[in-house]
């Protein structure tokens, strides 16, 4: 299958705001991507915050997804916590279904769930954690989309779990060898070149794999590409790569699209 | 109407836990109230706590309410803070979805709310602040139940949003002659006699006014007596509400119940 | 005296960042004040952030101030809290002793403390309160100084408690004509002009006066003027302060050089 | 050197609640003890629990020590979280300094300092964690004696940053033949049989060696035993080791007279 018959999807982190301070240009960036994982208040976001950007999503027709991480706003859910998987089901239903509740206020709907940060990272290796990441999911809605880092167990967790799975790779940011992200504590974790971000994404998702930095390359499915909506370049990049999408007639779907 | 005709409804603040604190002894109360305040998370609570709680209400046929309180985990909801209305909108909101998603990933629902601490105080007095409780609670869900203060700007709030409102008085606690609560600041707010305390409730009950320390008399529809589960005389005031009440012949009922 | 011979004290509130998160300007505003109020943790700032704002300070020759507030993370400690005053009494004490570690840890000295937002609007018009912070000062450290809003309760307290205390007004925000600030919630509470700000702030500096919005001339010591780094203008109303001074001959001095 | 003209140290972690919540039972531990590890607000503790705990210290002529842990309430500092050395180190220093505030204003002085929890286990096999709670605790006071694990990273630590190393045991918790604790995930983690905790830790003592649960003896240097005091068995293992101590002639001495 040649690429321009591929759907891409685009989705991005938006609401990691918190009461005076934001990180992100979601104003700027919404009408770019098609799905929204709005943070949940855990990590980022606060029930205003949230609500906001729930309509923010519905004025650009985006998807709206749940972003739950850990508790642990200092940290901004970058911090890898050590926490029974019983808990960490119990607290990503209670996220879920705070954005439900006040997505379904606005006549939105909460229609997948793309964990966050340091949560995302371990359950990516973590088969236990992955498992008490889908169960939470499946608690809050059994209709819910799984959007999985690609190749990570908790593609398989989601599956165990009998969710629907989307995989996930992303646009800015670097792979390791094994398919997991470079972590951001390296210096060439980031990609800040929109060009260079697009062609590599618009690669991944014809080739169907995974390009690590060293060269290796992982086949996997790839359904929809992240952007860091708190990067810098996380605007230039969405462009660059709707234009290139345009260009070559790749059509950009929802997550709920792309599942149907 | 006489007394033994009536029914009584006991409802309770349930999972006022956190993390490896516990103030409550809710094992003990569950059994003898027909309803549960339980606490989402805010003021106490977590998801963990918050799971149990409503295990245990369905384990002892306990109906299941949402306890929402002030973001102030150090100060147990009890200091009272500014915010915007819209902000304790959402804020409510998001905690009733948070202990709905809980409670029906367990088959359990979530039948009404009653606001805790100083929230519950300040919305007393503040129709600004009752009628963003009352939003908040509709917009969770249009059946939920307003366990509203008797005498409280609560009540016409709740009417306002189209809520069905039941009228809620304390066991254990003294009432000013305007018919707020005697607050804790003072040494007699507290009643901590059971006797006392259950000859008060039924008396109140039965002559459907709240009677203030001073001798005041207060008519107001009465449906449901909170009992504060953190208080130590919380299981022994119960006891005697519930033999009395047997020996009356009244009733004892679940909020739904006596909102059918 | 005329005004040329005049002192001005300009301080700033520093390290409102939290993790991710930056709402000041820092770096740019840091050499054009003499005094720094560095947020202690409870409503913003981290330990790595009060570090780096003391290490900004002492380049940038900088007298260094505790910024304590409310523990409010989500709310920037700009939700009115109600609290005990001896829990305020003991918060304060505990905001300076953990920037006091911080700073003498880098050879640097924490001098004077102004207490933030809601905590300091309270405070304001509220003895108790006013009482407790000035007694939580002088709990960590007897030659703190206490940089009070002009014509607050917070200034007597000071006097009582025994510390020295100077008079602080606000480069860009109304006054109501009774002397406090006005709210936030208003549209003009804040001055954005940096030329209006800086001519008002040099009138008032020669008059020592505070000038309300209505015209009310309330008469005042005044020793220091504060500007808002969260605001966009924190860095033109002091660039344009500055040029004033110069221009004029008036001195900028620190919150120490203005005490000794 | 026989035991009987051993110095024993007996400490235990204090001030280890919340607002309403109370883990702990200091009033009746406090006169067993000779040191007391207070919770300094992060994960465990408020301004006010601090005070108090102070004061309990001074009236039972106790020696006080700082107690610092994650920035994690809802976990009481036992998960295990990632952050950076650098903001390990501030993190340190900032609690350090809180206490000393509060301690210094009620004529008190923090002469030690105990990590707690998950930040203690993780720097007990990870020098770069190690290294930087000692240069924390060095940042906050170079003559502050640090209470290391036997046998840990953080005695070697605390060398090299100058301190002096205090070697701590559990008397209430089994080890692995490693010397690490055992796990509290595990069932049999924690003794509470107070004679059996007794006659161990009098044992260790005497053989200045920690005695494994499977049999493995570690020689190590042991100053202190650590009682945990949030343990129902705390106070009945403290009166058996004092009462032991008392019959054999064994002195119980503070930190500080241990150290000097």
């Amino acid at each position: 299958m040649d690429t321009k018959h591929r759907n891409i999807c685009i989705d991005a982190d938006m609401g990691e705001a918190l009461g005076p301070y934001n990180t992100g240009q979601d104003e700027a960036l919404m009408p770019l991507v098609t799905s929204a994982n709005i943070a949940c208040g855990f990590h980022a976001g606060d029930p205003l915050v949230m609500a906001r950007s729930v309509e923010l999503a519905q004025q650009h027709g985006v998807c709206i997804g749940a972003h739950p991480g850990f508790d642990d706003l200092r940290g901004f859910g970058r911090r890898r916590m050590t926490m029974p998987a019983r808990e960490v089901e119990y607290m990503v239903t209670y996220q879920i279904g705070a954005l439900k509740a006040l997505a379904e206020a606005r006549g939105a709907k909460v229609e997948y769930v793309k964990p966050h940060g340091a949560l995302n990272n371990m359950a990516h290796e973590d088969p236990e954690l992955a498992d008490a990441i889908a169960r939470g999911i499946r608690a809050a809605g059994r209709d819910l989309l799984f959007v999985a880092n690609c190749l990570s167990e908790m593609v398989a967790a989601g599956e165990r779990a009998g969710l629907q799975v989307l995989h996930e790779a992303y646009a800015d940011r670097h792979y390791m060898p094994d398919g997991r992200l470079m972590p951001r504590s390296r210096a060439d974790a980031v990609i800040r070149d929109a060009e260079e971000a697009a062609e590599r994404t618009l690669r991944m998702l014809e080739a169907q794999e995974l390009a690590a930095l060293d060269g290796t390359r992982l086949p996997s499915r790839i359904d929809t590409f992240c952007i860091h909506g708190d990067e810098p370049t996380a605007i230039a990049i969405a462009r660059v790569i709707r234009a290139r999408c345009a260009a070559m007639g790749v059509m950009p779907k929802t997550v709920t699209e792309l599942a149907a």
